[in-house]
């Protein structure tokens, strides 16, 4: 890392915009690169931020800037997470400080930052759908523009990649796709089309007809060949070669042009690649192989230690969050931990990811049960219907799936989960507000599962009822259950149990009173999933006001625990408070309307309480630090004491 | 077709389970093959359903059961509507008069129905990952059944599909797949999967490598080669030949071992090969090559006439609905026929199907405007995704999507239009119930939606607001509108407009009251959507009550009517009641619940009128016709009088 500090920026310096690359030779693009990587490193150590994947892409962007002209040719970064070089080539360097704080610059790309971003990124395997759909609307306008995808290996699993190629593959419109192929993480990259392109030189196929090959030249050897005819055969045995040694086939098949594998990490040779196919009209994919990390530090240029960098967590430790609580177990944390206990009593259960076995902590459970951990790659749909049969077959699947990519599997959720009532238990981390912004909230779980019949859904207050929750569901899961956690430190994760044991009866759908005021008093927050510890630090605000408030643990949003709420309604002076940290929009403040509502129609002539409900509004929340955000959207523990005494005053 | 109808079915007659198959010789099964196809038209006939996919599949089905034990082996059925051969050797033959109808057979597949069907189906693209599912589940416990999952060429451009056999093509589970690959349908299959397998051939590089094997072969010609060698270079060429020359190098680079092409028509062909991969223990695919429709009457053997199938709509004609309202409109036709005006004025417009075109009507737009008409396939993703590219680089997008096949693209929806505010209408079609059952029922869109910030949220009452909201919405377009209908006959059909023009100023947003009653009433109902008709009609029954209310046009979901709302929720006496064909969980009644609550709050001390709510329960809803669903779950104007009566006598 020293070595990199101690370079000047004299190239990096001169840019400001994709203008001044061009009139770099090789050479000083190379230094460029090597300007850059140090300024990411340095950078990232005081910001935090995706290191690996975004040394890993440096040269690609430069070429990219050096071939292409943005804003009018129109580059679609999947994910996202590796625009930083972009963003330091497009005016963005001096903010740098400003990454992924709120209000700074986005992690990821956005065209609010700047006119060279053409779309939004955050989700996997969205760009070459994004290009298919700009290069058609260009060639409708009549526009002359070209359009570029970047995809990476692991982008490619997706579902949704594969639809946008099998179509572009029809459709033969001018869309360029870079495939940025991570070798690093070939062995992650679980699925065929990875293991593929690793598989290739082995496969019996170009073995049998090499093999012939060098038969009949073994039995030619004898006779009198002209060297026209030992070129021919050579040729022969190349293009068997070419053709079918590479990943490429299976692209050519669907219809797209195919070259490479290009080394991503030559700048020259990257820039030549593009600009070779710069012009062609027909869909074209370049294979570039890149290294994750590339170029840090001591590290540079020693494959075997670099291969290392990601064991020496490196990059977590230019994560803020991880700096700041390094010994904090996270709900995630908690999650697989109490998975890997709960396996020991439960032979059939199994865990599933779509490619979050890292941030959900999951490898940890696959490293002990490797026979029942089922990391599909980016699959989100596979996974939700893949345990939908295996819970058919008589197995317990865990789903572990992130709130904001729950989105991508809700109608294998309600077609392949629900309909059949199927024993699938969904562990939804991140749920609630994230620093990576308006793509990775997760603030629509609640709304949308609650309306799918046969769910149960369930947020606990702590790390002791993540734990009992699943435990008690897992051992007596008769339908689907959704367990929903926040990506944040695990409250009380020095109490957790050491065995799962004991839990069976445990009653998740009944709520809890975690408060009772001293004085009587009409407020009754009803505070669900995280919003529980909130609300208990709200007494304190509260009672600067002369206000006190029954707080209960609503750790089931479905079914609510319907006596308790019939005989909170009763009293009509009452004021319930429903507290989520989730979309207002159909979450849990409109379920509990929607109980009063039936109480109502049950019970004529009664009069009930009011039902006021405090969540997530009616927009897209943007990155910045958790806390930072809920005080943004009004779920810190002040600004709900404030809401609470709203409501005091109502009605 | 009075060929069929004379043959006697002596040989189907005698199966009362699939052990029966399993003693008939191959010719006999081709007997019965023939019976079956005869006793599908004469039922169809009467009950209507799906004609040509189950005839189809005849000889696939007798060779499935012939070479395995179903209920231990599991058949994983993809779509499931060309299940019925299935349904007549599983003991349900003699339900068949009651398919599709209320309490009768399913015309999917259903566990509940028979334990020969393994799971349930009805989107497409599932069965590959629930296949993956079960025989990981068989693995882990110990267990040695088969299983086997059908797919159609058309379900294989469905990403979740292409996921699951990445995902497989890694594990190397024992999983048999077979194609049903549908060679009338390649044309309509859009995608470079479906091009690839008719491209192949042509394709340059086996014919490079033929051509200079071609040149070997010429140069070797004088020299004096051994029959061994000769027969050498034979096997060389046909190893590239077939290796190369075939559909299956794309699956067996995923790792999946690939035989076929196959004749499904020819049942002893079939049997032989299902036989041969029978034992396999590696992912393997069996290629078969069907024709929809197959054996149908006089044109069967003639595959030209046969081509005409589809263009004489045999099969609609067997369909109910149609028999019943040959000449009505349908809300699908208008959405269509009102596009294709729109489409005159706007230039830019483009209109995007994912393999609905039949179903939506599109096709017609497609003929008159093919540059502008974009069919991906089975590709809900990818269609909103690319909508979202087209949208940003300048187009309107209008995407037609049936309510049930929204749900694969909420993701999309959120992430790729709604964040960026994108102008993509979309036209919801099958909003509401529809007699396909459980998998079909188009009742999340409206709770889904409405939770989306920056979207609006439309249903129009009768097929001329459809109109005007689609000339209006588009020609204003600013961010996504979604409008919503139901599978049914449209309303007012003959009051269309004919000309685009003049549809600037129609404000969608603000509800139109439509009934006030002579007596001052408490009651308010907010219909939406279809549920207009039905409040309307409800009047009747109310009368002889002695009951009147007041109706209002609730045709915007989001935003909800605001002014028109405060003030009717400012008279704390009336009864307001929501009224949707949606699923009542954070439907539209819960967004008029939440505002009344929001009102509560922003003016103290107010009284507020009470909020009720109808539309669908929380639990799925079986298939039937559309009128007896709507009566089944309350919602026929007759059940909707009563709940209105009831509300008269609440609180």
């Amino acid at each position: 890392m020293q070595t990199l500090v101690q370079h000047p920026s004299s190239f990096l310096d001169a840019i400001i915009s994709p203008g001044e690359l061009k009139k770099l030779s090789i050479g000083e693009l190379r230094s460029l690169a090597h300007e850059i990587r140090g300024e990411i490193v340095r950078n990232l150590n005081k910001t935090g931020g995706h290191l690996a994947s975004n040394l890993g892409i440096v040269e690609i962007t430069l070429a990219l800037h050096y071939v292409f002209e943005t804003p009018q040719d129109q580059i679609l970064w999947d994910v996202g997470h590796q625009a930083y070089v972009h963003k330091m080539l497009t005016g963005r360097r001096n903010n740098f400080h400003t990454l992924r704080q709120f209000r700074g610059l986005s992690g990821f790309i956005h065209p609010n930052e700047s006119e060279h971003d053409a779309f939004i990124a955050g989700h996997s395997s969205t760009s070459v759908s994004l290009a298919v759909g700009m290069a058609l609307a260009r060639d409708h306008l009549k526009e002359n523009h070209k359009v570029i995808a970047l995809i990476g290996d692991g982008g490619l699993t997706g579902g949704m990649a594969l639809e946008a190629l099998n179509h572009l593959g029809h459709i033969q419109r001018d869309v360029l796709i870079l495939l940025n192929d991570n070798e690093m993480s070939i062995s992650e990259n679980l699925g065929g089309f990875s293991q593929y392109m690793k598989r290739i030189k082995e496969t019996f196929f170009y073995k049998d007809i090499k093999q012939k090959i060098h038969l009949i030249e073994d039995q030619l050897d004898g006779l009198a060949l002209t060297p026209e005819m030992r070129k021919m055969i050579e040729s022969v045995k190349q293009e068997a070669k070419e053709r079918i040694d590479t990943p490429g086939i299976v692209f050519e098949k669907l219809g797209i042009n195919y070259s490479g594998p290009v080394d991503g990490h030559d700048v020259g040779a990257v820039i030549e690649a593009l600009s070779k196919v710069r012009d062609d009209a027909a869909p074209r994919m370049v294979h570039l192989i890149t290294q994750k990390g590339k170029g840090y530090g001591p590290a540079e240029g020693d494959a075997i230690k670099y291969h290392g960098v990601k064991a020496h967590s490196l990059e977590p430790k230019v994560e803020p969050a991880a700096d700041k609580k390094p010994k904090t177990k996270t709900y995630s944390d908690v999650f697989t931990d109490s998975l890997i206990e709960l396996a020991k009593v439960e032979p059939n259960l199994v865990a599933i990811t779509p490619a979050t076995a890292e941030g959900s902590g999951l490898v940890k459970f696959g490293k002990i049960y490797p026979e029942r951990f089922f990391d599909v790659a980016i699959c989100e749909q596979h996974a939700v219907t893949m345990a939908a049969g295996m819970a058919k077959a008589g197995l317990k699947p865990v789903v572990s799936i992130y709130s904001t990519f729950l989105q991508r599997a809700m109608d294998q959720v309600i077609h392949d989960v629900a309909i059949m009532n199927l024993p699938v238990l969904f562990g939804i981390d991140r749920g609630g507000l994230v620093e990576d912004g308006e793509t990775h909230q997760g603030v629509f779980d609640i709304a949308f599962l609650r309306s799918v019949p046969n769910f149960t859904v369930l947020a606990p207050k702590d790390a002791v009822e993540l734990q009992q929750m699943l435990f008690a569901a897992v051992r007596n899961l008769s339908g689907p259950v959704a367990i929903r956690f926040p990506r944040d430190a695990a409250l009380n994760a020095d109490k957790l149990a050491t065995s799962a044991d004991n839990f069976d009866q445990f009653d998740f759908r009944s709520w809890e009173k975690l408060h009772q005021p001293s004085h009587p008093s009409p407020l009754v927050v009803l505070a669900y999933g995280a919003m529980v510890q909130t609300a208990m630090s709200a007494r304190e605000a509260l009672h600067t006001r002369k206000l006190d408030a029954t707080i209960y643990n609503a750790r089931s949003v479905k079914p609510l625990d319907g006596a308790l709420l019939k005989q909170l309604l009763e009293q009509p002076d009452n004021r319930i408070i429903a507290l989520e940290e989730g979309c207002m929009s159909g979450g849990f403040g409109a379920a509990v309307m929607e109980f009063r509502s039936q109480m109502l129609l049950d019970s004529p002539g009664s009069r009930l309480a009011e039902v006021y409900s405090l969540g997530i509004p009616d927009r897209f929340i943007e990155h910045g630090n958790r806390s930072i955000l809920l005080n943004e959207v009004g779920l810190s523990p002040t600004l709900v004491a404030d809401f609470i005494a709203r409501c005091a005053q109502a009605t």
